[in-house]
């Protein structure tokens, strides 16, 4: 039986971050991660990381195809899957290797298994093969993170129903392919598939893509896929899906059509990673299926604190690190730091790239403002469509609470408006900072030009 | 003989959009360009957007001739610098299509010639077939841009000797560049040529790449450039170029080596157009070569201003916007707002890319900081350097007045920085700005995290 002063369930963004953070204040930290992926955790195992370094590969390859737009006529090679796959795992190892050299630099105690309550002090670590070891701590983080949800009448099988998880491992290109879901994963997987040459359905029950977001600009996504040759469709819930002679026979709730499609992913959520923990040995309450917490991040066992999926929320990696930087706080200064989540950046790293920081709706006192469409030099040179800028504004301010970007560089654009949205500035002091020529974010000082 | 409340020389940026701010007023307004070009001047049609257009061909190249590291083979299709072109040039068309509307739009009177002072109120405007018409302007902005300054030794000749606007014509890909001068210009052909295949040698006589920046950076350049396998030769001056049998032989100033390639690109500065503007009927004075202009714009003739590459100073297109944002306000209320250009951003488009904004030396009271290499996810997973960031802060207050970046996606991620800059943020504001995981600009928020 070891103590320590911080025991951390689960060794992903929150996670980690959470340990880098406790141990430079001094104090002593065990890890806990399952041995079915690394350090890093899902992010880097099989979410954020591996889907990034493939959309990479489609990028090539779609810069490839789109060659005669530029002036060069490049011949297509076969696309295949378990290379690009291997080219993948050369990138993890990498992240993962910097990770280790991370945690051991800090001197992190780090134990593989899953952890579990014993009692509100202890944890017990339960490996693969059996063997356990009970860990005491002080205080107590919950990070474990979350899982894809799986259709109640078609769960996920491995071969012909994927969640993200599984169909990260494929290594043969589907003829076709339909993904439900538009949100950020399942438009991420639309695009990745849709440039190796898969016809791709995508079908979102809501009556948008990314229903969280704004509804204009999901339409505009919407019909940038329709015109790249994505079968959106939106408003459409899935009736049945039957699997018969390799192949999946599916049934739209709402219309008549049906398709027949080599393989479905399911991307409709995600639900954070409570069974196993025994949160009843610590009288830990959950609410909804996620872990609650305060806004001090902390449990309603006051030495118990969770961040991450596993309360549920944004569930995005820099989500995450924020919440771990706010619990890091308080852990150590009795909840004096409330979590304030509303400028952390949501993004979808589909083609056109989607980025968006704080509301996205207007509500009283707030107007919302589409950037006109007027040619943007880079986007001509770039053979793009121009970056779309919608502001959400405060009427009586006119500090920008709001945006949303879609186009080639969004997700790097968001932090110019994140940090406006961050710190309560204006429309004007966005205005008067001069945007480079030509640049997709010109376009924002085009919508500012606009809206004043 | 027409008479106009304004009358301004020259159609690229600074002008075009002094006319067009002057027109929101409700000024009448004369616009006088040069039948070299069509509006949009340099920029348009012999600067920024053609560099730009034929260097996102690079890219694509270059993400082909990358084929291997994202797992797919491409084949390498010749490149046809003809085609190319021809494609540059139909995003041209579309330019210069979408300046003309708005032009129309804006009920501006074009006058197309070469305009000149006939006295401190006319201007008369001479066309390429002799024809003149003479101009009255109340008020009267100079706009004129510049030109590629010549070696005195090695004057352009049009086919081995060429300035930026020469070479943009050419149309067969030589086997061996060499490149005079390391400035945006120089650079930007670097890659440009280099990424096609040509043995590109970088001949800088400072110190460093970009020697008007950060010299951290611009060594943090050269090795990149160097791994590429672009010959940068930095602190190197040419002595002689001698043309002879389809060949240039170079003589450098300070080593006894010697080269033979098949083109030159003299890329060593700009100077402002103004001779043939006979100045002299005006009474306008120049300083340096270049329009003297006080803080308001204006010349030392109180009703006539001048504007853009004309003037001098940073010699770029958003500058110049800047510029007539400026001129505009105090052409109608009698100078009340001085330029100040400090957080103008200074890019480069080349590979990697480089941009800058505020201050980039230390002076008293400010202190350099450079994010110590640490990995970054999104550089992995799209295998590249990770950014590098640099950041200048004042030691008192902790505000950002400086930063300069190098990376993939700079040009769009200095925004961030140029924000922080213009509106006076500090390190602080900069790292409670959530930055989206992965990305480059997460660099910016590792940088912020280990100065704090």
């Amino acid at each position: 039986m070891k103590n320590y002063d911080i025991v951390v369930i689960g060794g992903g963004p929150g996670g980690m971050n959470t340990a880098f953070l406790m141990r430079q204040q001094g104090k002593t930290v065990a890890l806990i991660q399952d041995e079915q992926d690394s350090l890093g955790g899902v992010c880097l195992n099989r979410g954020c990381m591996p889907t990034k370094s493939l959309l990479k590969a489609a990028t090539a390859y779609r810069y490839a195809k789109q060659g005669a737009r530029y002036g060069l006529d490049f011949s297509l090679p076969p696309v295949d899957l378990s290379r690009l796959r291997a080219v993948t795992d050369e990138d993890l190892d990498k992240l993962r290797a910097a990770v280790q050299g991370m945690i051991d630099g800090a001197e992190i105690s780090v134990f593989r298994g899953r952890g579990a309550f014993g009692s509100p002090h202890e944890v017990r670590v339960t490996k693969a093969d059996g063997g356990t070891e009970l860990i005491v701590g002080e205080q107590i983080v919950i990070a474990t993170g979350s899982h894809p949800v799986e259709l109640p009448f078609a769960p996920f099988d491995g071969e012909y129903i994927l969640s993200s998880d599984q169909i990260l491992q494929n290594k043969a290109l589907p003829e076709k392919l339909l993904i439900i879901g538009g949100g950020a994963i399942g438009c991420e997987f639309a695009t990745l598939y849709h440039t190796f040459g898969s016809e791709v359905i995508l079908a979102e029950a809501q009556e948008s893509l990314l229903p969280r977001e704004d509804r204009e600009a999901g339409q505009k996504l919407e019909e940038s896929f329709a015109a790249q040759g994505i079968r959106v469709k939106t408003g459409t819930a899935i009736k049945k899906l039957a699997v018969g002679n390799g192949k999946v026979n599916v049934e739209y709730s709402n219309s008549n059509e049906t398709d027949t499609v080599d393989k479905v992913l399911v991307g409709i959520g995600r639900r954070p990673n409570i069974n196993g923990l025994n949160l009843a040995a610590a009288g830990v309450k959950t609410e909804g299926g996620a872990i609650s917490v305060n806004a001090f991040m902390q449990t309603n066992v006051p030495h118990i604190y969770a961040v991450g999926d596993s309360i549920g929320g944004l569930m995005l990696a820099h989500a995450a690190e924020k919440e771990a930087a706010v619990l890091a706080h308080n852990m150590q200064s009795s909840n004096s730091l409330p979590l304030e989540e509303s400028a952390v950046p949501r993004v979808a790293f589909c083609s056109p790239e989607v980025a968006a920081v704080g509301v996205n709706e207007t509500t009283a006192g707030i107007g919302a403002f589409t950037m006109p469409i007027v040619p943007n030099g880079r986007s001509v040179v770039d053979k793009v469509e121009p970056a779309f800028v919608k502001l959400f504004v405060e009427k009586d301010s006119n500090v920008v609470s709001g945006a949303i970007i879609i186009g080639e560089a969004a997700t790097e654009m968001i932090h110019e408006m994140a940090l406006a949205v961050e710190n309560r500035l204006t429309v004007g002091q966005i205005g008067n900072t001069v945007h480079v020529h030509p640049t997709h974010s010109k376009n924002i000082a085009t919508a500012v030009r606009h809206f004043n």
